[in-house]
Formats: structure tokens, C-alpha cells, sequence
């Protein structure tokens, strides 16, 4: 039974005719194709968008849909566009959510939403559906990017509407002969594209025990990675990496490379305990080994070539830039400004980067750049007989001023 | 010779009549100890202060101060004093200059100051003279912190105001017969404390390179570490830890013993191009095994214990907080304010962190806290049959009612 | 009809037996006494806080609470302790939301909320009781409020959950036999306190047009104020008003006397397009006599006895304080270190200002503090043959460093 | 007699050849015309740059520079350029340094830099000279703002290096034959252009004291302004205020006229206690009629027209924005990123806005755009049928949902 609507973009049968739903492939998203059908006796199209997720079958998805009564399945490769204008805002804004994820899944939703809202625009669909919960953070995103993009589009969650727990999934898909033997039956619940993975539930939800070994896809633990260091090289241009080992390639190539040599490694565990929009706090196990790569490569480079005063403000936009990705508000007006900014202040963010990747940590250990402010080209700047040592004292006297004055005061 | 005096600070010879000179030991203080009776024609004491350099012997320090003439040679142990009012500010503040470098030596100027103002004061001496350069942040530092407690003073910086160079000074030493052959005539400069190791110059200069292992003191390059993790629980109450591995200590002894354990696993190394007070970038290598496994414990278990409205306004204040440190303001009152801040949002941070160590990375797998916003008292509202589901769709409309209005403009 | 119930705190007739009714004694709570008793068939108990509205008849509005049948009817006088708890962390925090508002209505609402969960707990009540609609702000501060002071309580606002028009209120107060002849069928919806009056609604919701005269009870519009400037001096400690023109007197009484004065001069009216917290924009009218007098002085004052640091931080945490008042989170920990910072930047905040009143305008003309970091006891610093211009040189050389590095790269 | 040099930028008489002076008409500029010529043995050319100073002759400027021995003299009206580049950029940033000061010599300054480079680049000069004194900000703007335009350039400031008095400067012009009877010898020092005019020295100096009527020469002082409020409409583009009560004008013409309709009416006077950039505070008084008009409408309808998102983050940048030109870092890359950001903020800032003026006040009494996020377009989102107050509850319910955590844990 759904519970009552409370948004104006919800839908109760009856009062939609084609729906669009965002369909994985997954157990979810299988039963949800068959029970839209049922209970809001509409058409269906699928939307499934590849975006890295490791494992992913296009052609069998789109079959899968088909079979399942989809009216049409859309299967889109979509990670060139993903990595060239989400991930490359996201390595510009250093995007770390609470200092320490990188936001994979968080930046996919908009460009999900993009699409959604095109394909129901074309198809004439009047409602989107998602598989999403109640209590996460991605319903939000979802549904407010899918009402911004189109506010004439209602949604659909029937796992958060009608309260599908497991059991009521299984039961549903035994009575309606849906074939779900084969899908793993984990305790976890997981999200993946290029950008990293994020894994959820189960025993994980005890912040105070150790997240067991076998949870990693992406990446080898740090005691069973390699014994030897590897050092890679890093190029970027205005701030987005072009080129791997001397390698000119794609961004999303990039990445997809970088994830197998930097995840050998171990690189990119993330665990913590994160603030959700909707204001729990949930533990959140993160692999991301091409992210944290990039990120501690681009931030190094990032501080090489812009000034002591851009250094001091940057991270606090990064900061709101990651804030406002994570809260589902990719489309507000803000991100336009902030991206200006921050496009900006990578302008001159090119150079090259080595990073040495072992045991589980990305270390960058040398960095190069023509727009150094630390360069051979400035060196008599920066040379004993050249910085004038002479300016200090005037310097220090006038720095100093208002403390000391503030101090005798207390004093007097 | 004397370059002209800039600053109304500095003294030149015949101004003042008795000089407290910050006294390591080392090469430099050495000379200047000398050099300031020659020049100066004035009595000197000394002040060495014991922050936890490894290796100082306080009573031989002593000894060679008195030899060299001094009047009279203050040697003061102030670990614990260090640890309990200057490292424990910077634990609460999270604190890392430009993201990566703990502020050890910065934290410790201020302190030096203080024990030099008093002790100037009670020996009336009317200049404090220390071997900083005129190109770092330590003259800052120093200059500003002295003038700040006591506007009266003088600072004498030979090394700055004569441009004393390295040959200079040995031309010195040999016409005085300064014995200086033991000295170790290090490529680099150091500085070091209980909360980290400093290491700059030589060939680091280039940050293009990868800096040479041998030069570090405190922690074992990763690649030596031991091939086991080794797990540790820190206890923290009010922000401050309190026990390592459930023994309670003094905070000075538990980073002294942290530093041997996490040191042992090559955490703490830090390679970083920087922005100097006075304008210049430079590289600079830390070494901080405590501090840097501390941190790591400290910002995840504040995050377990504040609400999200904190967890996004702190790191921006911490920010601020680490500059004015880095700067040589730390007496402004602006610091009184930010500790309030600061000292109030580690109220309820108490709790337990474990972190495993581990080939140069130290990383929370635990954390618990009676004060944990994600806490078994609370579960009735994190778990499924509580957590109010219904609530999300009317908090969704809302949260992205501007956003979505401001699209529809754009599209209109 | 009732709404279906999306919170967990909202409480449908027959969950709850009995009521605490946060009553004005105003057309609209006037209605709801009865209304509820009717509906929710409990009893009710009132709670009318005088927080300084113009005209209001403590007693009448007791007796008129029990005529109307309540159990029992609590009229306190909290005059006092909103200046002395509420008002004067507003003045340290120079609190105007959105540059404009001095947040009058919202942080009267944290105290409201204080003393009806008191209230609530000693008369072992289970809901509050409140008028607010469901698109403002107050339902938002009032339920928030409530609920964290204690979770256990349930919220009635039958206005909002019932969708009570006015039409349907005056329906049910014929049928009731509610005397509403002598209300006064106000355009407008109106509320007022020591610190301001808002008003809204009606020809006012079209932003382009300038507010009528009439709708002004505090203050005289600025054509009709008297010819001559009036000069008012106010004397601070530690950031509060605690004498006005040399007589010592409470805040509350200070901010009496001086709304009669500064309103006689027409000023504090203040027009403006807000945000509120549910995410819609809404045209307001305030009118803050005093509050904009004192917050004229008040940052006059602190910038005079902060240094540069402080005085560049402290805006962005007034801000941060204005929100969180507004948006009805003070009771979340956050406030509590922002009121750290700001009680310790107000520490010297002490001394003289004198106020020009003239024809709606508030200008300081004169500022004198112990603790004014421009003093006399400072002259020597500030006059020509103490500043060290000697100094500035330096000071530029090495302040502009780096940004002439980054041109020239530039340009190289 | 130079004070010795401390900046590697100072020239010494002899290191050399042709200066480029900046060269005002007034007293001091016109005795160093002389003075440098005999101290320095150097060809002089002049550079006079009309922005907007209220009586300037520019012909008689130029006759009176060549009479004096300019090897060339150039006069350039630069209104257009300043107010097309410079204000409007501080229009779009609300600027106004520590909330008061419009900037309006601030931003001058950068301007009258990349004139001075441009023309000692084309003359040959290898020094640029102007009449600035080593206690105020202006000496930083000019020498950082030449220094990085072009870091081979030197600077001379005879006020400051030679430390020329007022009193030395007479002898000196009597000694050379230098005509100063008719030169007013104020008490204060004073600079103006379109954007405003400072006023400081003398008597004003004693921040306690009201400053005297007669400092006035753009704004009437409110008691003597008319009886009659008169209202004004402005008309945004992105913006930039493009219309001025319907007539289209360049923005330097609108300013202009606005100085003359606003002044009339006493606005844009402000009295203050500054923080320079040197460390000291100064009592500064201004008169900025236009600025402060424009500056009241535009920040009015910037809020209308952006998102309670924009309207948060804004106020932060412009306060940066504001510092950054106050501190004479005009040229930092920084400034690239805040004004693309702050741009990007402004895309949407087009629409009209009306201002009553009136005895001081500037006040905005109505507001309309076509992207106005309170407009007619979006009515359903704000009238009672369409507004789903339904939402309201579940909003309220998360979104005090750690608040209300965090307090039980508090009480538990």
C-alpha cells in the first residue's frame, strides 16, 4: 500500500501513462519492471546508463528489459561524457565530501537525471522510476534533479512509497515468476562506476568494528598488494589529467587504467561515517583507486602554480563544491558560479606529477609545472643573493602591528 | 656588516646592554654566542628550551653555553607544558597547514617566546637574539612573538641582519677557535620536536625529485616497515587523547611512545611545496609519526560526534586556524576566538579510535563514543522500522524549490 | 480534515490527551482554544509569553483564556530574559539576516520553545500546540524547537495540518459563538516583540511596489520625523548596551526607551525580499527601531577594538550565527561554538558610541573604548614620528611577492 | 636624506634615467616635479589620469606639467575605461571594505598602474614616481600594482623615502621659485574620482568627534537636504546598471549624474574607523553618492534573482573580493577566479529597481526582474493553493533531525 503523498511530484497509479525506469539490471530494479507494470498499469521504457560499472552486460541488460515487457530499453555508454564534464569538475574541486569521498555515485545522478529527462521528454513519458530507498541520499538527488530538469515529471519509488522490503521483493518475484536465483543474494548494498564504488549495509553498520576483507572489488587490500613501489607519472592540462606514464589518452581511459595499477596497490579505501542529507549519519565504505590517485596528484600541482592567496581560498570553495554535489543540488546556479571559479583557478594547473603508489598509499613525490611559482625560470627569486632578506624586518614590523597593539592593551 | 635597520625592533651594537640568546646547541647558536659578545660588547644568557628534540642533553647544552661565556644558561624541560596548552590546541583544531604539515616547529615558537619574554624581563635583558635567516617563517615567528609580549625588547638576527653565511661563520669560528668538527655539516636544515621533524635545503630543493630516505630520523621508510599492520586504540576525551592502547598517560608521554610505534610503520612523512609567510613557496619534508596518526584519529571521531551543520563549518575555522598558527600570529586575539570555537565544538569528543598501522598510512578502522551521533541509544532512529521514510519526499520538495525555480527561469 | 501524517511528531485526534496551546489571545489562537478542545477532545492549558508586544493586557488575555476554557493559562513576563539570553547574543553576533533582518520574531521562538517544553513536562502534556501556517518560517523554528527539547512531544498547528482559511476559521467561530466582532480583520499578518515587528501579507506581496504608510507602529516614516537630529549615546560592555545617554538600565528597559526615541526618528524600517527556510521567497516589512540603533554602534564599536584578523572573520561568523537563528536550528551545538567565538571576540568590546538620529537614519558619529586599538595611550604608534614608514618598503616587496611571480609567468 | 633602501624596487638618485611621475596638479605632485628633477638628475614626463576628479582642467594640468620641465607631458580621460572595467566589477561584488567603503580610490589604482607600465614601457622611463607617504595604503597599491605589471620597474616616493614634510616641501618650493600662494593649504588630505571622494587628517583624526559639516563637497549634509523624498528607478543588465529613470546612458555618465541626484539629497556619506593594510586603523571619512545608491539597488535585486544557495556563499566573496582590492592585490590570480565567480552570480542580476532618496537614505522601495525567483511566472509556487504545505512537515522533520540527536545524547 503506498503511503500518502506528501510531494507534489509523486505519482499514484492512475494518474501517469508511460514511465521511464532507471533500470540496472539488478535484482531491484528487475522486480520493480514487472510491478510498475502491475500496479500502475502503464507502459515501461528502461534506462540503463554505463557509466564503468564493473561487470556490466550491455546487451544482456537491454534483452533482460525487453523480456521483462519493457516498451523500449535504452542502453547508453555513457563514460566519456561522465568522466569529461562531471569528473573533471569534481578532480578541479579536489572533491572530497567530508574530506574523504570522492563522490562517485554522487556526480553520476545528475548526468542520469540529464538523461532521463531527455528520453521521457522524447518518449512522452510523464514519470521517472527509481529504485532508490527512503533513507539515503540518492532519492534526493534523483528526484530533485529529475523535478529541476522537468518540474512537469512526477516520480516513482516504490521501494521508499511502498515500503518494498526484501521479503516483499522475493514474494512478489516468486508469485510473478520472475527468475532471481542467480542474483547474489548480499548483505551489502553497493554502487560502482569509473569514479569508485561505494558499499553499504550489513555488518558494515557497526562504525566500530573493521570492514571484513572480502568487501573489495576494485581494490587489493594493502597487506596483499605488492611488495615493490610502482611510480607513476601523471600529466595535466588546466587542471585534468591527459596523459598516463607519457601516455596521451581519454579521461575516461585514463581512469579505467589507473584503477587497475592504482587498486593492485590498495590505493583508495575509504571508511567513514558520513552526514547524509536527509541528517543521519551512516558508515560508508568507499573504493576509489584511480580517485584518490588523481585527486592527491591534482591538489600538489594545484598549490605549485596558484598563489599563497588562491591556496588559502580554494579549499574552502572545493569544499562548498563538494557539500552541494553530495546534497543533490548539482543544478542550482551556485555550481555555476562555483565551476567558474574554479576553472579559473585551474587554468595554469598543468604539469607533470609523479606518484608512487604502495601498500595502499599514493604519495606524490616530485611535481613540475612552466607556470611553477616555485620554477628555475623565477630561481632569482628564490636564491639566497636574489630574495631580499633586507625587506624582512619592515615586513614582520607591519605583519605584526595590530596583534601587538591588541596585546599591550590586555596588558595595560 | 649591518644592513640598515628597517623595523624599530632591531638593535644595533651599543643599544642594548644585555642579550637572551635562543640557544640550541647547534652550530649556529654556537657562533652567534661568540659572535654576539664580539659585536655586541654586551653580556649574553642563554635559553634552551626542551620540546623534545630527539638526542639534546640538556645538562652538555648547559655546559657549553657557560663555557662560551654565557652569564648565565636557562635550560628548561617544557615538554609537557608544550604538549598540554600549545599540541593540544592544534589537536582540537585538526591542524595542517595547506592540508598536510602538522605545524610542529610553528607551535613551538610561541612557547619559545613566551619562556624568552619572562626571562628576559626577570634578568633585564633588553634583546632576544636567535639564528633565524631572513628568508623563513621562524623570524616571523620569533620577531612577531617577542614584540607581542613584550614591545620593549629588541631582536638581534645575525644570521638575517649580517648575512652571516655558512663560510662566514666557520672563517668566524677558526679565528675564535670555536671548536666546530664534530659538528655533522648537514646539507640540510632541520628542526625538530615531540610533534614532528622539519628537513629542508640540499638537493629537496628541487621538488621535482623524490627526496633520499636517509634522511629521516623519526619514521622508517614504508618500504622497510614491518610486512604486519599493527593495531592501536587511542582514548580521547574532550578532543585531547588520554590513553594509547588503554594505558592513560600525560599527553607529552603518549605522543614520545606513539612516535616510536607509528614511526616504526613510516607513517608521518610528508612532501610538500609550501607557501612561506614572506611570499615564497618551498619544499619542505616533515616527518610527524604521532602527529599525523592522531590527526587522523581526532578528525574522524569529531565527525562521529558532531551534527553535519558542524562537521561543514569546523574544517573551515581548523583552516583558519592552522594559518594563524603558520603565520606567527598565534597572540593575536583572533586565536582566543577560534580556541572558543574550537574548544567548545571538542566537547563531546571522547570516545575510541582504532587505527591500524601500516607501511606509511595510518587509517581509522573503529570508532565509538558515548556521544557518538551514530550511537546505539540512538538506533531507534537509524534502523528501518524508525528512520521516518514518509518524511523524505515533502523534505525533498522543499530542499530543491529555489533550484527548481531558478531552472525553470533559465529554461523560460 | 486532517492531512495524512507525514512526521513522526505530528498527532492525530485520540493519540494525545492533553494540550498545551501556545496562545497570543489574537483572532487566530483565539479559534484554535475552542477548535482543538473540539477536535482533539483534551484539555488544554495556555502559554502566553509577553515578550514585549505593543499593547498587549496580560491579565485580559489570561481571563480570556479561561472564558475560553482552558485548564489553566500561563501568562509570563519574559521581558528580561529575552534581552539578557536572546537579544544580546543577537547584538555580539551583529545578526541581520540576509544583511537586512534583524531576526526579531525568530529568536524570540527559541525561548517560546524553552518554556512550553517546561511548561509541557510539568502539566504532563503531550503535544504543543501552535498557529503557525505551513509556509513560513515559525512552524519550522516552533516545531524544530519543540521537538528537540524533547522528542516525546507531540506538535499540533491545525492552521497548517488542516488547512484552517481564514473563511473556514470565521465559520467556525460563528458556530461556536466566538466573539471575533471586535478583531481587527487585518490585510496584514503581523508580529512583534522588543526587538522588532514584521509584517507581511496583503499589497505587500508585490515586491515592486512601495509599502504603504499605515502599516507602520514603531515607527514614524522618516517625512514625518521631527527636523532636528537627535544625538543618543549609548555605552557598551563587553559587547551590550548597559546605559543609554549616561543612565545605567537592564537591556530590556534600554531597548524600550530607545525604540520610542529611534522610532519617533523613523528608524529601522527595513524592506526586503527574504529567503525563507522552506525554500520560497517572501516579501517582508520590518520595523526595528531599536535593534537597528544598537547594531549600528555595536559593530561600529567591535571593528574599533578587534584587530584586522578578527575583523575580517567575524562577518562570516555573524552570518553563519544569522542563519542558524533563522533557519530554527539554535539549539543545535553549533550555535554553541559560534557563540563561543563571538562572547570572546566581544571580550573588549567596551567603551562609547554616539548615535546620530536623523529623518530614518542611524549614523555613528564618534566612538571612544579603553580597549580601542586606535587610543591615545596607542599615539605613538599611529603618529607621524612613530610609524615606521622605513618599514613599508619591506612590507610590499615581500606582500606582493607572489603575485607579481604568478604575472610574470603569465606573461612569460 | 633617502632612508636606506629596503625594497629591491627603491631607486637611488643615479641608478636612474627617465621617470614617469604621476602627476596630480596639487601641491605636492607639483613639487616634486621639481624635486625629483633636481635630486635625481633625470628627464621627467608626467602622467595625469582623469577619473572623474571633481574641477580638473586637464589642459591647464598638462601646461602647468610642461612648464615645470615635463619632458612630455600625458593627459588622459580614463572615466569611461574606469567605470567600464574597474566599478563595474565592484558593482557586481557589492563592494564595500569592512561594510562601509565603497573602494572608490581602491580601485583606481590598478587602473592608473597599468597606465603608468604602459607608458614608461613606450617612454623608456626604468622608474615610475609618485607622492605617497609610508603610513597610508595607497603606497601599497601603487608600488605592488607597477611591480607586477612589470618587476623591472623601479619606484620612487619621495614622501616617504626622504620623509618630506609638509613644512620641507614649502621651503623647498620657495627655494626653487615654485608657485604655491594659490594652492588651499587644507588640513586634510582628500582624493576623489567618479566613484567617490576620501576624506582624512586634520581634525578627523579624533575618531570621537563628529566630523565638521564643511568637509562635504559632493553629498549636502542631510539636515540641508530637501524635504521632499525623490525616487529613482534603476535599471539592471547582468548587473551593470544600464538605465537611469528610463534613459539609457554609459555607466560613467549614469554615475555621474546619480553624484549630482544623490548628492543632493545627502546620501553616501560614511564615517569610519578602517583597518589599512599597513597594520594601523585610520578614521577615514567619505562621500560616495552614486556609489552607495547603486550599491543599495543592486545588492536588492542580486537577491531576488539568485538562489538562497547564491544569496549564502555571495556575501563571503564579495567580502574577499573587497579585501583583495583594499590590500593592492588587484593583479592576483585570485582576483581572476572571485570575479568569475562573481560574474557568473550576476548573469541573471537584470531587472528594475527603484530608490527613494531622502535626507541620508537610499532606500530600495521596489524590485522586479524577468529571472526575479519571486515573480509573477512562479505564482502557483507561492500562493496558498499551489504551495504543498504538505511537504512542510517532513522537511521540518529531517532537517532538525541531528539537531534534536545531538540535544538527547546531551541530556542522556
Amino acid at each position: 500500500m503506498k503511503k500518502p503523498k506528501t510531494a507534489t511530484y509523486e505519482a499514484d497509479p492512475g494518474e501517469v501513462s508511460k514511465v521511464l525506469l532507471l533500470f540496472s539490471g539488478g535484482l531491484d530494479t528487475t522486480i520493480l519492471m514487472k510491478w510498475i507494470q502491475d500496479m500502475y498499469k502503464t507502459d515501461v521504457i528502461t534506462l540503463t546508463l554505463d557509466l564503468g560499472q564493473p561487470g556490466i552486460d550491455l546487451k544482456e541488460v537491454k534483452q533482460k528489459a525487453l523480456k521483462l515487457g519493457a516498451l523500449k530499453a535504452y542502453v547508453i555508454d555513457a563514460k566519456k561524457e561522465f568522466a569529461e564534464h562531471y569528473i573533471s569538475k569534481a578532480i578541479k574541486a579536489n572533491a572530497l565530501y567530508q574530506g574523504q569521498y570522492p563522490l562517485s555515485t554522487a556526480i553520476g545522478r545528475p548526468l542520469i537525471c540529464k538523461y532521463a529527462a531527455e528520453i521521457a521528454e522524447k518518449e512522452g513519458c510523464d514519470a521517472i522510476a527509481h529504485g532508490s530507498t527512503g533513507k539515503g541520499n540518492d532519492q534526493v538527488r534523483l528526484d530533485a534533479g529529475i523535478i529541476t530538469l522537468n518540474p512537469k515529471l512526477k516520480v516513482i519509488a516504490p521501494v521508499r512509497d511502498y515500503d518494498l522490503t526484501r521479503d516483499v521483493e522475493i514474494d512478489f518475484a516468486k508469485k510473478h515468476n520472475i527468475p532471481i536465483a542467480h542474483h547474489k543474494m548480499s548483505q551489502y548494498s553497493t554502487d560502482e562506476n569509473i569514479w569508485g564504488r561505494s558499499i553499504e549495509c550489513g555488518i558494515l553498520e557497526d562504525p566500530s568494528k573493521e570492514p571484513p576483507k572480502d568487501i573489495y572489488l576494485m581494490s587489493i587490500p594493502p597487506e596483499f598488494a605488492p611488495d615493490k613501489p610502482e611510480t607513476i607519472t601523471l600529466e595535466f592540462e588546466k587542471g585534468i589529467p591527459i596523459a598516463l606514464d607519457n601516455m596521451k589518452m581519454e579521461l575516461n581511459k585514463l581512469i579505467e587504467k589507473l584503477n587497475l595499477i592504482a587498486g593492485k596497490h590498495g590505493i583508495g579505501m575509504v571508511d567513514m561515517v558520513e552526514d547524509r542529507i536527509v541528517g543521519l549519519k551512516s558508515r560508508e565504505i568507499y573504493e576509489c583507486p584511480a580517485a584518490i590517485t588523481i585527486l592527491t596528484a591534482h591538489k600538489d600541482l594545484e598549490k605549485f602554480t596558484c598563489t599563497i592567496h588562491q591556496n588559502s581560498l580554494k579549499p574552502v570553495m572545493d569544499q562548498k563544491w563538494s557539500e552541494m554535489a553530495y546534497y543533490g543540488l548539482w543544478y542550482d546556479p551556485l555550481m555555476g558560479s562555483l565551476n567558474a571559479f574554479i576553472d579559473k583557478a585551474n587554468e595554469k594547473v598543468t604539469g607533470m606529477v609523479k606518484v608512487k603508489l604502495f601498500k595502499g598509499t599514493a604519495t606524490t613525490i616530485g611535481r613540475s609545472s612552466p607556470y611553477g611559482l616555485y620554477d628555475h625560470k623565477l630561481a632569482s627569486y628564490t636564491k639566497g643573493q636574489t630574495f631580499n632578506q633586507a625587506a624582512s624586518t619592515g615586513f614582520i614590523e607591519l605583519w605584526s602591528l595590530q596583534t601587538k597593539m591588541a596585546n599591550q592593551i590586555k596588558e595595560g
